[in-house]
């Protein structure tokens, strides 16, 4: 199978948008109900957009950082202040609570970090620039998106069969998606054949939004359930796994999804490549490596229920930990915007973000 | 934390009986509808058995095999003959069917080839022949899972966690269970403090069964997502991965529940011990090395759908291999009623079954 084309027509291969700001408002695709009913629901207040956040209506650590740069802007309605240095003392608890909203990614503190630097420096126009800013945040996302795309996909090989976990596309960014960017990069040159995705227990981001999203752009997937993986592995079929990462460790470890870690165990054991794929905003040099991550554990009732349901017995126990840490040592590349790492540790991850 | 005592009392941990001949039906517990609804199915003919186990109302490798054997029962109510030479040839047909109803699990066949042996001998009482086999089948996996138990609790040091995978419970055999019966005796014995169940998708095995069962018996488990398991491993509150078998080869590679494979290597990874518990009728002597086991494949509605409702978008394809092989590389003890293999491999298995 040959590669067709280095060069694509992105949107042609992303359609789904999950933030819009209308001017006053911000609209969240909801993504608890996807794939059957696809609504978008309005917060006027950074408190509606850290619960918004919290309750999964927006997710994927890139979106999480852009809904909350517009939770800021939100914020701002909402106080009197005759500068930045002013207004950001005003905010100051809505911004807390918003940082609060979800611990593990890390994109959510640097969106906020970066609006309440461009305040910091702000005069009178500072609602301008808090707007302007998290436009850029947005802007910037679907560019190195963009960006990773190319770099992640020029590492497979034509013909190649790939396995991604979680959703990492379009519908968690501002578009196109991290490893599912990659992924439809890959798709629209010609180098991958086939597409798996897992389930993604226990919310089910890979059955319910990644084929989907996979599906509104014509791209072919088969899902999975999580533990048919290495199965497949072994039957050949899958070169490598793209994922997409929550916070990567200044040594290169990775938080992602549940499942993640088992994955690359597995990737490893095959000889199949593990490939993370995060815009270099996830890399977090202050924390030095994976056991410092905190891992969110979520409400057993994800695991317990389905649809408000209960689907195990009454009175059992669960333990949802809904992230993992991925050692840099099974790490095969790490693709960012300004470049890629391969086998990643301590000096080449410092020396990517000195590009 | 010592060892309470060696002996226990089998019957106070295992409540639980998937399998009741009343003399004229074969009634099973319809496992489809469990925790909520315990209610039984009645067969009165060997096509509803198969039926049944078509259909997952009894699942569980040992379970299908007694399922079928009394199966022959009910097919020798639908025929006449004078010897069971001749009741051999009428019933074929119906063996055939029973045979047939699912692909990997070798006690189905193991079971039937025991009641089709001993109607061979059989003369003009080989009605009777036929319903005392399948009731020694019974009485025998219920003491083999018994024998088990205590054979694979001397493995684990007082204070482990366990974690299992699928439902090896009393639900899938006779009683006590295989893996499950170890883990109730590990529990009797005071050696196992922490039981952890994955959910088994995308049957839900564990979900709905074994955290359900092991409550019966007043046995605390905590149940996780499947992909949650290295993750688990990595904190190190798990000492074993305890499982079942639906087919061992002659060199010990052995087919289980899909998962099995991603847990054993995710074990090895970690350093947890690695034990798979079955009857010595799931050894099968002809099958050589793992490649050659047929990997069931079932509908892809149970991926995409939950209790009829679909849950992912229309048009989405998926695959849904339910078993797949371990390697014997990967497996620390084999436990069968005949003895414990340690790092099992052609040479060892054979000499097991020399025993």
């Amino acid at each position: 199978m040959a590669i067709m084309s280095e060069t694509f027509d992105y949107a042609r291969y992303d359609r789904i948008r999950p933030i819009r700001w209308t001017g006053d408002a911000l609209e969240l695709l909801d993504q608890r109900h996807l794939p059957f009913s696809t609504t978008y629901l309005a917060s006027r207040s950074s408190d509606e957009v850290a619960a918004a956040i919290r309750a999964l209506v927006v997710r994927g650590a890139p979106a999480i950082g852009i809904a909350a740069a517009w939770g800021v802007v939100l914020a701002a309605r909402a106080i009197d202040a005759a500068s930045g240095d002013e207004a950001l003392a005003r905010m100051q608890p809505a911004l807390d609570r918003l940082n609060a909203a979800r611990p593990t990614a890390v994109n959510l503190a640097w969106a906020l970090a970066r609006m309440r630097a461009a305040l910091a420096t702000a005069g009178a126009d500072w609602r301008e620039v808090l707007e302007r800013e998290a436009r850029a945040i947005e802007t910037e996302d679907l560019a190195a998106n963009h960006a990773m795309g190319t770099l992640g996909a020029a590492l497979i090989a034509a013909g190649s069969g790939v396995l991604t976990h979680c959703n990492t596309g379009s519908l968690a960014t501002a578009g196109f998606g991290t490893a599912l960017g990659v992924i439809r990069a890959g798709v629209a040159q010609g180098r991958i054949a086939r597409v798996f995705a897992g389930e993604t227990r226990p919310w089910n981001q890979g059955a319910r939004l990644t084929v989907w999203e996979l599906q509104q752009d014509g791209i072919d997937a088969t899902l999975i359930a999580d533990s048919a993986a290495a199965h497949l592995m072994k039957t050949g079929q899958v070169q490598w796994v793209i994922v997409g990462a929550d916070r990567i460790c200044a040594n290169g470890d990775t938080a992602n999804k549940i499942g993640t870690y088992q994955l690359a165990i597995a990737a490893k054991h095959h000889g199949v490549g593990f490939m993370v794929v995060a815009p270099s905003s996830t890399v977090d040099m202050a924390t030095a490596h994976g056991d410092e991550i905190e891992i969110e554990e979520r409400d057993s009732a994800e695991l317990l229920s389905f649809r408000d349901e209960r689907t195990v017995a009454e009175g059992v126990r669960a333990w949802n930990p809904v992230f993992d840490v991925t050692p840099h040592e099974l790490i095969t590349a790490i693709v960012t915007e300004r470049g890629v790492v391969k086998q990643p540790d301590a000096a080449s991850m410092a020396a990517l973000l000195r590009r």
